[in-house]
C-alpha cells in the first residue's frame, strides 16, 4: 500500500516531541521533504521540474504539447502544526496516479502532481508565496527581501538551500501547463462531520487577509518607574486583543491576534514596543472589511489580502458528478488553490474529514479509511478530467 | 583619564544598532567583558580571583590575611539595556582606586573590586545569579538546570564558556573575604534630580519578586474555527495583563508584565499557550502579597523572590559623613549588594544622578561630570573604610 508507506516516510521529518510539525521553507527540513517528492517522481518514471519560483512538478506525460490537469498541495507546515495539512494532497496525488495506472488507464493527456513550496507562510509571512509567485501575484523583489524571525531575507535562505536567488520569478510558462488544478486537502473543520461524508467538494475560500500593529511604548526598568510615568505597551496590546474579538463578533467574522513580538522581552523592562499581528477572514469582503474598521485606531498595515474565491463551478459539477454525489462546502482556510484561481485556471479542491476539525495543531487528524476514500475520489476525478 | 579609556573601551561590547546593549551571561559578549576586567586588574597589579559561582575579583592586599572592604557592581545587561546599569559600578571602582593612588593612599587593609556575573537573570531567569550562588542563596544543582530561551542549560553555557558545571558552588571562602561592600550604581529613577545632588545614598531596597504564569488554549486553525469554538489564551492575556495593572494600582505597588511567549506564535494559528512573566515590587511586603492575592486565579509561579533589604545603617551614616553629606534613597531595584547584605556583610550603596530616570533601556544616562563625582564620593568613601 503505497499511501501507508509514503505516509510514514514523511512521518518523522521536522516533528518535536510534542507531535507537532515544524517545517519551514528553505530549511534543512524543507530539504528533506524536496528530495522525497524527486523520489517519490523518480520511483515512478514522472519527470520532474522545479520552476522559477521553487514549486515542483512531477510530469506523466508532456505538457508542454498539450496542456495538463495538475493535483497537488504543498509539503510545508506553519510552527507546531499537524501532519495532514499539505502532505495529505501530496501524499493522494501520488496515490491516485498509482490507482490509475493500477486500474490500466491510459490517460487523454498529461497530469501532474504539483508541491507548492511555502504555502503557509510560516517563515516569511506571505502564505503562499510559492504559488503567488508563479502567476506573479507575490513580486520577485518583495519575496527576496522579506525576512523570517531572525532577519535572515529569503534571498539568503535560498542562496543557503543552493538556489539562485537572482532566478526567482514569475512563470508563466510553468503556469501554461496547467489546463485545470484539483487539490486535495484535509478539511479545516467539521463540516463533513456534520454530513456523515468522507469526502466533500470545495464551493468557495473565504476572502482573508493579514496585518501587523505595532504598539509603541518607553522602555524603563520595571523595579523603578512609578505606574503614572509608564507608557506601557502592553496596555495596548490587552485592549487591542480584546477590541479584536468584539469586532469579529459585531461583524461575524474570524480575527485572531496569534503571533506576538515583545521589545526587548525582559521580565525587569517595560517593553519599548509590542507588535501584534492580526488575522481576519469572514464570507464576504464587506464583514472583514467591518473588522479592520472598527480597529483603525491601531493603525492595522497590511502584509497581505486574498479576495474571496469562488472555485469553478462547471469543474465542481463535474467532480460531484464522477463522484456520484458530495456534499460542497466553503473554507475561510487559504490555499494554492486560491491562488491558481484567481490566476484563471479552473480550479477545484476535495476535502477529507477530520474527525475533530482541528487544523494547525497536533491534534489534526484523518481517519484511515477516510484518506483512502480521498484518493479513490481524486483517482476518480483525475479519471474523469483526463479522459 | 583612566574613567573615560576604560568607558569608551566597554561601549561597543554587545551594543546594537538602536544603541541598546545585550550582554548575557556565559555568552560571547560576556568573555569579553571578562577578559576586560582581568586586564584592568592586571595593569594595575591586582591579583585576579574567580569564584567558584564565576564572579571576579580584582584584589589590593592579602584578604586572606585581613578581609578587605570590596567595591564594584556588574557587567551584564537586560535585553536592550543601557549601559550604565552595572558597567558604571565596575569602572568607577577601577577609577576610585587610581584616585587613592594618586592620592599616595595607604590602604590599612585590602581593597577588592567585584564583578558579579549574572545581576540580571536576563538569560537563565534568576536575577543576582551570581551573588546568589556565591552565598548559597541559590542552590548550585538548581542553577546547573536553569535554560535559556534557546533551552540551553546553565550547565551547557558554562562548558561552552570553557568553566566546569561540576565547579559551581557556593563559596564562603570567597564570601569571608569580604568585610563590607560599597556597590555604587545609577539611579533607576528621579530622586536626585529633585534633590538636585550628584550622588546619593543608599537606604534600603524594596522587596521584589518575579512570576510566572502560564495561559492554556487550544491551538486551531484561525481561519476555520468558530469564535464559539475557540479556547484562545490570548483572550485570558488580555484580561490577565488588565488586572495586573488594576492590583498594582489598588496595592500600590509597581507590577510588570515585560515578557511573553506565545506557542506556536503562528499569525495564522489560535495558540495553545500564552506564557507571562510577572515583576512586582513595592515598599513593602504586604503591598507585594495583596497584588499576588489579586492575581490568584491566574496561579502564578514564583520564580524568585528577594525580601526588604535595609542596608547597613552604621555603613550609611559612615559613608554620609565621609562626603560630608547627601540624601538618602531606596530603590526598587534589586542588587548584588541587597544580595551580600542578606548574607551579613555589611554593605552600602551609592547613586549617580540619572538625568530622564530612565534605565534598562538606551536612554539610560548619567553626565560624565556626576560620574566623576561618583567616583570622587567613592573614593574619599573607600579611603575611610580602608584606614
Amino acid at each position: 500500500m503505497t499511501f501507508a508507506r509514503m505516509w510514514s516516510d514523511l512521518a518523522p521529518v521536522g516533528r518535536a516531541g510534542d507531535g507537532g510539525y515544524r517545517r519551514f521553507a528553505w530549511t534543512q527540513e524543507d530539504h528533506v521533504l524536496r528530495e522525497w517528492f524527486a523520489g517519490e517522481a523518480d520511483a515512478r518514471g514522472l519527470s520532474l521540474v522545479t520552476d522559477r519560483a521553487g514549486n515542483q512538478w512531477a510530469w506523466w506525460g508532456d505538457p508542454d504539447a498539450t496542456p495538463g490537469v495538475v493535483t497537488g498541495s504543498h509539503l510545508d507546515s506553519v510552527p507546531g502544526g499537524g501532519a495532514f495539512d499539505g502532505p495529505l494532497g501530496v501524499v493522494s496525488a501520488f496515490a491516485a496516479l498509482d490507482t490509475l495506472r493500477a486500474r490500466g488507464f491510459e490517460p487523454g493527456r498529461p497530469l501532474g502532481i504539483a508541491s507548492f513550496v511555502d504555502e503557509e507562510g510560516a517563515r516569511f509571512g506571505v502564505a503562499c508565496a510559492g504559488s503567488r509567485l508563479l502567476t506573479g501575484a507575490l513580486d520577485a523583489d518583495r519575496a527576496r527581501g522579506l525576512r523570517d524571525a531572525d532577519g535572515v531575507t529569503m534571498a539568503d535562505a535560498l542562496s543557503t538551500a543552493g538556489r539562485d536567488p537572482a532566478g526567482l520569478a514569475a512563470d508563466p510558462e510553468a503556469l501554461r501547463r496547467v489546463a485545470s488544478f484539483v487539490e486535495l486537502h484535509v478539511e479545516q473543520g467539521r463540516g463533513l462531520v456534520h454530513t456523515g461524508d468522507p469526502v466533500g467538494v470545495g464551493r468557495m475560500i473565504w476572502p482573508h487577509g493579514r496585518w501587523r500593529v505595532e504598539l509603541h511604548g518607553e522602555a524603563n526598568h520595571a523595579g523603578t518607574t512609578p505606574l503614572a510615568d509608564r507608557r506601557d505597551p502592553m496596555l495596548d496590546l490587552a485592549s487591542f486583543i480584546a477590541h479584536v474579538r468584539a469586532a469579529a463578533l459585531d461583524a461575524g467574522a474570524l480575527a485572531t491576534v496569534g503571533k506576538l513580538r515583545v521589545d526587548p522581552n525582559g521580565v525587569n523592562a517595560i517593553p519599548s514596543r509590542v507588535t501584534a499581528w492580526l488575522d481576519v477572514r469572514a464570507e464576504s469582503e464587506a464583514a472583514v472589511q467591518a473588522v479592520l474598521s472598527a480597529l483603525q485606531d491601531y493603525a492595522p498595515a497590511r502584509e497581505s489580502w486574498t479576495p474571496v474565491t469562488v472555485l469553478d463551478a462547471d469543474l465542481a459539477d463535474t467532480v460531484v458528478d464522477a463522484l456520484g454525489g458530495a456534499p460542497r462546502l466553503s473554507t475561510g482556510a487559504g490555499h494554492d488553490a486560491g491562488i491558481l484561481a484567481a490566476a484563471g485556471v479552473p480550479t477545484a479542491m476535495l476535502f477529507v474529514r477530520n474527525p475533530s476539525g482541528i487544523s494547525h495543531a497536533p491534534a489534526e487528524d484523518a481517519d484511515e479509511a477516510d484518506c483512502l476514500a480521498g484518493v479513490d475520489a481524486l483517482a476518480t476525478t483525475l479519471e474523469r478530467l483526463l479522459a
